[in-house]
């Protein structure tokens, strides 16, 4: 007789375009991805399956590979896996679709097991016919270089309080940004991307530091000026948070994972 | 007293995302690329300016570059070419792009002196949450090295009988094929890209073209009988007409241009 591997937990990674959602978390009355996942997921894998995003992602902002761990009712055959994710693919929009369906050990949660996140944020210098809904078209001229080096100050254990919005009942704005960088891809110029990593993020993080990253572009700001907002509490990054439109959750990396595949830097679109 | 170059003739570079439009060309009752051109042009350049695009693009056809000629009523001051370009893109849909608005010889015509046209078909291997209008998602597994072998035998004069659209009035079906060749972006292993280059195409000639390689890449066709369908007249290849929203027009070449800049493969989106 052979053997069947079988799994109890998934590990689905999902892309999906956030312009016409609610950010990714369910909510009562409003249409979110978590949503349409779920309502694609139950009718193939049981409608007792729980389901757990790696974090919410905002109002219009997307991912290139969100993950969510599923908690099924009952074992299903690993083999079965590619055929069930194509079933689900089938019940889902246009816009969100799962890339990958896999075992995963059991006890795993996409959010608490979580070790880091990256996310990027796609800066047009023009006027694009393709990506509108997935950059921040910003008009005026951009020093690539000095948002390079304000980028660079980000890295290490900071407090961002001025980089985030107050939520309720949160506690530290103590991060760890393992790397942020500025990136100008050579085939597109008119392109720049900000990518950043870290454990966590705080609410409307990554925005406002691109927000405060243009400032310093259109030369408004001096570069230094970032670890001063970084090393003492100001609410002036509150006034320069950048669209949810050019903002990605990239991927999501967990203990053992191999080191997070390079995604094309002109994904998703130009 | 400085001297000021001025032009009468124009040429556009235009990008757009043909999927809500009937083509580029002109029709009563029908809203065509041109026509939202003309409709941002004149107000800028005058109501007596007469413009000729490279070529029709087929309905839901896109552009990457577009080149359009534009014969003012009367001369504008060179200096003056980019707030121009400016005023027109403000006057656009956001799926239509003016790239470049440069001064063209006297009497250029961006049909009748085109060299060379490059057509891009952008063939998808999965579902994709963000590119869905700007490929032809194929199913089937495709087996690209056979594709590639067979997008080979396309290089050279041929008579495209088999693969063309009987217009009305249109005289020869001889074309000289510059090159064609199928690309798998190492970046993003689940896109095909077909790229052809000739002097002039035939109406649905890219897309049969694309359509029958695909029936090779499923194994369906043999690579060598695209050899005999160029060979003898066949109507065949119109069963396989690939749809519309995965071809490009990528870049139109005139004589005394600087060699067509590379376009990224992964252009527009994905």
């Amino acid at each position: 007789m052979k053997e069947t591997r079988t799994s109890r937990v998934l590990r689905a990674t999902v892309e999906y375009d956030g312009s016409r959602y609610r950010g990714w978390q369910s909510q009562m009355n409003a249409r979110t991805v978590q949503g349409v996942f779920t309502g694609a997921v139950k009718p193939v894998l049981g409608e007792g399956t729980r389901i757990f995003g790696s974090g919410r992602t905002d109002a219009g902002v997307h991912a290139l590979g969100q993950v969510a761990s599923l908690s099924l009712e009952r074992s299903v055959p690993v083999p079965e896996l590619p055929r069930l994710r194509r079933a689900i693919n089938d019940g889902l929009p246009p816009d969100v679709h799962v890339l990958a369906l896999e075992p995963a050990p059991p006890g795993f949660h996409a959010r608490h097991d979580a070790a880091l996140r990256i996310y990027r944020y796609r800066i047009s210098r023009r006027r694009t016919a393709f990506g509108k809904p997935w950059v921040w078209w910003v008009k005026d001229p951009l020093d690539a270089a000095a948002m390079k080096k304000a980028a660079a100050l980000l890295a290490g254990r900071h407090d961002f309080a001025s980089f985030c919005e107050n939520a309720p009942g949160h506690d530290s704005t103590l991060v760890e940004v393992a790397w942020a960088k500025v990136e100008t891809p050579a085939s597109v110029p008119d392109l720049i991307l900000f990518r950043i990593a870290a454990s966590h993020f705080l609410w409307k993080m990554v925005r406002r530091l691109v927000g405060t990253l243009v400032e310093v572009g259109t030369g408004r700001m001096a570069a230094p000026k970032v670890a001063a907002l970084l090393a003492a509490a100001s609410s002036e990054p509150s006034r320069y948070t950048a669209p949810p439109s050019g903002l990605f959750l990239e991927t999501v990396v967990y203990e053992g994972d191999p080191a997070p595949p390079e995604i094309d830097p002109l994904r998703p679109g130009w």
